[in-house]
């Protein structure tokens, strides 16, 4: 039952029950982390055969390119095409950077707070802002801060972010853009609706310099058979001509090797030859052997969606490990909302308002590291204080059983402490 | 004899000549290239073994960390051990990053336009100026002049740059650093002595937030056991407590394999915590993977150093059979001047002013090319139209031969049309 149908004395008396429960985990002294979004050690063993020399052959890319050399901006053709394909573009609207995606929006917003996109360098305008849905990713939110972008939240619900929130905002000729994690998003897990992808494309900002960062970092990060689908904004956007408006990103991080990845840009033509100007004077290459290793190992999309099953085989039964603690320990208690999402990284946890921050610290204090209250927040600053960030891949299924049902444990603890208060 | 004490008459059949047996080459369509610094195919093949799988173990690093996995800001500690002890300085003075010390130094005058260095934001000041050594590096000419930085040539020597003209412009407070290349630099071959780094290291700027950016690319590249020496840059500093002036970089790139390397930076206490500051929000963490496998190839400096030895069989001769033709060729005629380097990628040529655009055009057109004239120097422009970079490396040594016959007698034809006009 609805534990705010209790009396006091029933709060008090469950409290007292379930603090002897807790410090019977505190006493085991335990270690357990459910913070970030890493791949478990059996998921490192996947992509072994990533690293067999066997895979480089003679060292040369389809087009002749000898991989081991100077040369190439954009990657080679092969490694191209794989994410041209994962995402629906051209691979001439693709370019293949270094080992991480992060760096890839880092330098993006580094070159338009430096140069601008065609109405000035952003270091030179004052008050500009940039809409954050949210729960969303902590690290968006940590490059926009370090520029000295101010935040806006928008809400979401199971079909994306608030979009006639945004069609209002966007009037705003100092709202400059917007970080997007469209697809089984961090941490919420749900994947934009078609309409809310067509409302991104049919945006109409007032700043001619509007950028959506669209970082579609688990676009085949499925858990099963049974997933969303993810309409292709470059595909929307044709209807409007706002091409420009979106700069896509995606990794391989969590498909071959977090860390010795390969990392990918979509945009249109003109966002890529702007970026490839920078590039020139910025470097003069990235890792085409790793490149090439990818490519060859993967050989097309097709490879790398049959790979994500053997991920899927492994995190299925972690998410399905907490989806089931939740559901036992805190259904019917009107104490927390969680989302069941179909693929990604995350599970999002909502507690009681005002309960997120203790039980956080609850958790802590037993021995369970979660990810920071309020991390899903800009400014680390979750309004409600309700929301925690879930993320069990990393642990062992042993490991996050343990650690969920301290979780469920400190939910309710929490709760009920808020209930008395 | 030198060709200026030869009649008109003398001259004009001389180069009637030359022009003959120019043609006879232009005749054979040869396409060779002297232009770029890159490895040869032979060079390549050296460290054929980094790519053994076997060497990433457990793919575990000496401190425990899991290689495949997120994680680790500023490199495996073996990996920063071996670049600690190329250049003389602490592992904690070490950060190692991904393939390119370009885009290092790119990224750190990018973080300078945007934060600065503790006297404001570089973008925000008019006139501010940095001081090149020429000729140098056209790349680094490219990041300078793409963040609109005015540039400012400093002749060089054979001990290094002008120091005297140096000590007296950093009194101007809008000099804001420098950019060298003080070991066989590029493209003189030259070490700075003892003496300059010294007066690198006693500098007292007037801008707060003055940085050198000490590229130190060739610091392991000896041609042989003849070879130069280049004193500690930061232990010259200690006298002076100038560290912070100073920004090392260096890179694997021409050791194992250029775009698949490992590039990493040195620097004062101070700067490393500035720069990993700007990481935490840049990126997650560089290729590990790859950072194991160097270290666990080359094992320590020594290793580096006995591996240097197998370019340095490979590269000598090509450094000798450029030489021995320019002073068959061009020695005694009073048309060309040239550096003899220890180690490094390049020699550079000096021919008569105004000759070196008409030499590399003429180069062009029997089917050599050569870096473009003016490239050694900011802005593409050569005041004296003289200095031609030499890149010796890349051809094969029949390859090269050829093309350097070639280049003579351009150079000869040049100086004749030069002192006929």
């Amino acid at each position: 039952m609805e534990l705010m149908n209790l009396s006091k004395q029933e709060l008090a008396e469950k409290l007292s029950a379930l603090r002897k429960e807790y410090d019977g985990f505190k006493a085991l002294g335990l270690s357990l982390n459910m913070a970030r979004g890493k791949p478990g050690a059996e998921q490192l063993e996947l992509a072994g055969e990533l690293l067999d020399p066997a895979l480089l052959g003679s060292f040369k890319a389809e087009d002749g390119t000898e991989t081991r050399n100077y040369g190439v901006l954009d990657g080679i053709p092969e490694c191209k095409r794989i994410f041209a394909d994962m995402l629906g573009v051209d691979s001439k609207n693709i370019i293949v950077f270094g080992n991480s995606s992060l760096n890839i929006m880092y330098d993006y917003i580094a070159q338009l707070m430096i140069f601008g996109a065609g109405d000035g360098a952003w270091s030179t305008k004052k008050g500009i802002k940039f809409l954050c849905p949210v729960p969303g990713y902590d690290r968006h939110f940590s490059i926009l801060q370090n520029f000295g972008i101010e935040m806006v939240n928008i809400p979401m619900d199971e079909n994306g972010p608030d979009m006639a929130m945004i069609e209002e905002l966007v009037k705003d000729e100092n709202v400059k853009g917007a970080f997007c994690v469209p697809m089984y998003s961090n941490p919420c897990g749900i994947t934009y609706s078609d309409e809310v992808v067509k409302r991104f494309a049919a945006l109409k900002p007032a700043a001619k310099d509007f950028r959506v960062i669209w970082d579609n970092a688990y676009c085949v990060h499925h858990l099963g058979a049974d997933r969303d689908s993810l309409l292709n904004i470059f595909e929307a956007c044709k209807e409007f001509g706002t091409e420009d408006n979106f700069i896509e990103v995606v990794s391989t991080s969590k498909i071959s090797f977090p860390g010795s990845g390969v990392a990918a840009l979509a945009a249109s033509d003109a966002n890529i030859a702007a970026i490839k100007k920078r590039m020139t004077v910025q470097t003069i290459g990235y890792d085409k052997l790793n490149m090439l290793r990818h490519a060859a190992y993967f050989k097309d999309v097709a490879g790398v969606e049959a790979h994500m099953m053997r991920h899927a085989a492994i995190l299925k039964p972690k998410f399905d490990a907490v989806l089931s603690a939740f559901n036992k320990n805190l259904a019917g208690k009107g104490i927390a909302s969680w989302t069941e999402p179909k693929g990604g990284y995350f599970i999002s946890l909502d507690v009681n308002n005002g309960c997120a921050k203790r039980t956080v610290a609850l958790c802590k204090e037993a021995g369970v590291t979660l990810t920071g209250a309020g991390a899903t927040y800009p400014y680390g600053n979750d309004p409600d204080d309700k929301n925690i960030r879930i993320a069990p891949t990393f642990p062992s299924r042993d490991e996050l059983c343990k650690a969920v049902e301290i979780l469920c444990l400190c939910v309710e603890i929490a709760a009920i402490e808020k209930l008395l208060a």
